[in-house]
């Protein structure tokens, strides 16, 4: 997506050979409009889906899975929680995640009330790295016994290869951008 | 806010005295639609406030604050966070918040660069209990110089007294609906 390529090389901040922040716009601080315009762009790759759920994980994930559902008619949006708060009594499905960024493994959940077999569920997510958030997600969804429609990722990190793990083990996704490469302070997208 | 408090009675769930549980449209699962028109309530609700950003904290009040940034005119949305990443490389405001949910004290960050001298900020959040969350937001916001416009609630939890110790501080509060008591498993509004 053109616009979000534009904005990622406006706004971006290549550390290392790593990391891309993009906290201007995406995971600190939001511009809501753009999400809504990304949102729009997953409703056309994904026209033809029909869905009943979005599922993300907290915290940077909830921007883009609420900004998405009215493209999509406004299906519930689901986000898998990173602790167990005390408020959360019920049964609940669980898989680990790891997150390269925060150097941290955790188990994601969600509440067995908000996933059911036979959902269809749309996975987003702002990054899309290693995968190891993404594939837990569809952990969830499996335990569940709901199905998996697409996984939506607002930027991919192409060299750290989860996307292709994700794209081989059969799921259908969509990256609004791709990055290939991080080298000297550049952003290179495929 | 009618419409809230008959979802609060639907859908909340009361556990012991204290607790609400409303994680089937709120705080868990989002009701999408349902938060665009409690954000339309905010925006008639401070109708003459002029703000330039919306603060809110991860993880749950993400969903209000994206929801509503419409009805003001799309300001940008910051979140504060509970964690320190290791993208954030930039210096940050930082205040102390206890979650009595939760049973943890955490310090809510944000960079220096989405807070600015003079910046007119609406802070929003899902719950207001003891005040802990919305309190830190206001120091962080004071630690930028800028100027708290009003503070916005969901659902404000009046008998843990947080509500009326931000209104007596001086600030504009408006909390959506005002729990008064839960007893024996039934929720009583103000």
């Amino acid at each position: 997506m053109k616009a979000l390529k534009e904005r990622i090389k406006k706004d971006g901040e290549a550390i290392g050979t790593e990391v891309v922040k993009v906290d201007g716009f995406l995971n600190h601080q939001i511009d809501v409009q753009f999400m809504s315009q990304l949102g729009k762009e997953f409703r056309r790759r994904f026209a033809d889906l029909k869905i009943d759920k979005i599922l993300t994980v907290e915290a940077s994930g909830i921007a883009i899975a609420c900004m998405t559902a009215p493209w999509f008619g406004y299906p519930p949006v689901v986000f898998a929680k990173k602790t167990k708060p005390n408020t959360m009594t019920d049964e609940f499905y669980g898989a680990e995640a790891r997150s390269f960024t925060k150097g941290t493994v955790s188990i994601i959940r969600v509440s067995k009330k908000y996933l059911h077999q036979g959902d269809r569920i749309l996975i987003l997510d702002d990054f899309l790295a290693h995968g190891e958030a993404a594939t837990a997600m569809t952990q969830l969804v499996s335990q569940a016994g709901a199905e998996v429609a697409g996984i939506g990722a607002v930027i991919e990190k192409g060299f750290q290869g989860g996307g292709d793990r994700l794209r081989k083990a059969g799921f259908r996704l969509e990256s609004l951008a791709i990055i290939e490469k991080i080298e000297k302070g550049k952003i290179r997208f495929v």
